[in-house]
């Protein structure tokens, strides 16, 4: 109990931790209390980035804030995340990453040691993104207002396909390309969090997404729209993109890749692995013909080892995503309702 | 006592409120752990906001994180704060803001009218200073991890002037042009918090600070270099210009407004003016002989009715700022050393 709080503890008409997961309620909060304030184009758009009227429409512009607890887990930190997750999500948007902004919320008693730590891993990823670290600013809270360091970071970057690459660009025929395994991100978090141990080393899928959408750009596939997948997992960023782009998709579950310790630690956990976080994922909708020249260049990139066709844009009318199972069953997958696992990134 | 609190009790290898202050510890901070690690033109040039080689350089880029305390104080809330301060940081690279993204960092248990009243006042702030929020993200913390809601915004805007404002322009002989009286934002903050009365009441000076520079560029003033005072006051802010720019600045502090109950409330407290945050003023570098059209517009803006010639760069070698006060006795002015008054942007 944190004797200092002044809010209420009545949770109807406040702000609870669903609000933060990317899912359902973090969706309710955006479509109430954002979109109708700021209402534009960009905003409209509900993309990771926006693509602004400037230098031939190339300029793309993103932000993220990290609050992901701990600090450090295997395969990554929140400095690592914090750069990660800037330079994907303009990948996301087709562009290749400049500049970025670094803004700190450092706690009252951090010891620089762990500050030390935390900036060099951020010098060291922008080095492998080859992205510049330009403008920053640090704030200063009091012990008990902060929890050790929050990171903003915002990216400008410069598109480099022929036109934006957004949901309202998915088609029907098109097929979904998983970049790899999924849950890694989440289950490794969680089990650094409350110390729990499995049989297999897990680590974090962290990682840059920008060099596999360069080679895919490079090798020429047209990519229509590419989401990472961060909360909420694989399901909530599908279900987002079929309600943005108005289409249905359809998913083979035998397809999607998920490796033996995520699946173990999921039934351990009663979690599901398509809600489960990633860092280091991604979703590329593709025309038909393209799918497999686009596989094989994924499977040559490090991020893109286990990279799988995991389904198709069907055409129905109504904007939602199935998933089959291997007895021909389907599911109707929805947002991630609540909150899965706080704090993931 | 926050009993939750994982941080260490000692000081001396750990971040203390003063580090955030702007002052000189905030230097130290960066001086040691960021500026090492990110060492590009930008970083070096130490001003607020970055001008980027794009569209013939004429993008500036620049990001604030705002983790005020109280949310909401006579004159402005952390909600027009958040999209001022950036507004006004681009401002003073000589740019027109255009594009703001927002990141909210959110406490479990943040009543929703908070948040509503907060993004109401954000999109008042945008649609006054024309600037569009194109992108943003949502984060939640838990109860006691936070303190209500963190705002980030950063912002790219527009060259407005022929070359980029900036501490490198600064010449011996320009006059050091003040945009109105000093230290009402700090002093309203405090009173605020600590629920101080004064005899007549203070509101702060937070305000937007894009049209008056646009009104000076227009009028055909030649800025060398702009600087908005906010933490750390006027005396950090020049001080810190001095160093920049290597240049040395004599004041007058005769000529240097500041309202009677800001003075009063500072000989109560014990505070120099020169030293307590501002949101809504500005420093001007100007070659004396557009001094007095560049008041004479200034005075015309509503942010400017109490601007005044406070001082010039004097051409000796060393970068200092020497105060003169009306008996002829000179003063070294020094950043603000550790913390006057924390949470106060």
């Amino acid at each position: 109990m944190n004797l200092q709080c002044p809010l209420p503890t009545t949770n109807k008409d406040s702000i609870r931790l669903g609000h933060g997961s990317g899912g359902e309620m973090t969706q309710q909060l955006l479509k109430e209390f954002i979109q109708p304030l700021f209402k534009n184009t960009w905003i409209d758009q509900a993309h990771d980035s926006a693509t602004l009227p400037w230098d031939s429409d190339r300029l793309v512009f993103t932000t993220d804030s990290f609050v992901i607890t701990p600090l450090f887990f295997p395969g990554g930190d929140i400095g690592k995340l914090a750069v990660y997750g800037t330079v994907n999500d303009l990948a996301m948007g087709g562009a290749e990453a400049k500049f970025l902004s670094c803004s700190l919320i450092l706690e009252e008693g951090l010891p620089f040691n762990t500050l030390k730590k935390v900036l060099q891993s951020m010098a060291g990823a922008a080095e492998e993104t080859g992205v510049k670290l330009v403008t920053g600013d640090t704030k200063v809270v009091e012990r008990g207002k902060g929890d050790g360091i929050y990171i903003n970071t915002s990216g400008v970057g410069s598109l480099l396909s022929n036109h934006p690459i957004d949901p309202s660009y998915i088609r029907p025929g098109d097929r979904i390309l998983l970049s790899g395994d999924i849950g890694r991100h989440g289950i490794t978090v969680m089990a650094s969090r409350e110390g729990l141990e499995f049989e297999t080393a897990l680590t974090s899928d962290c990682a840059p997404l920008n060099a596999a959408i360069s080679a895919l750009l490079q090798g020429g596939i047209p990519l229509h729209c590419l989401r990472d997948l961060t909360r909420g997992g694989l399901a909530t960023a599908l279900v987002e993109l079929a309600e943005t782009s108005g289409q249905a998709f359809e998913l083979d579950e035998a397809q999607i890749p998920v490796c033996e310790s995520v699946y173990g630690a999921c039934e351990m956990l009663g979690l599901d692995p398509l809600y489960v976080a990633n860092e280091g994922r991604f979703v590329a909708f593709i025309p038909a013909e393209y799918a497999d020249q686009a596989s094989a260049i994924l499977r040559e990139e490090r991020v893109g080892a286990s990279c799988a066709i995991i389904g198709k844009v069907t055409g129905k009318p109504s904007a939602q995503v199935i998933l089959k199972n291997s007895l021909g069953c389907d599911r109707l997958l929805q947002r991630l309702p609540g909150e899965q696992l706080p704090r993931i990134c």
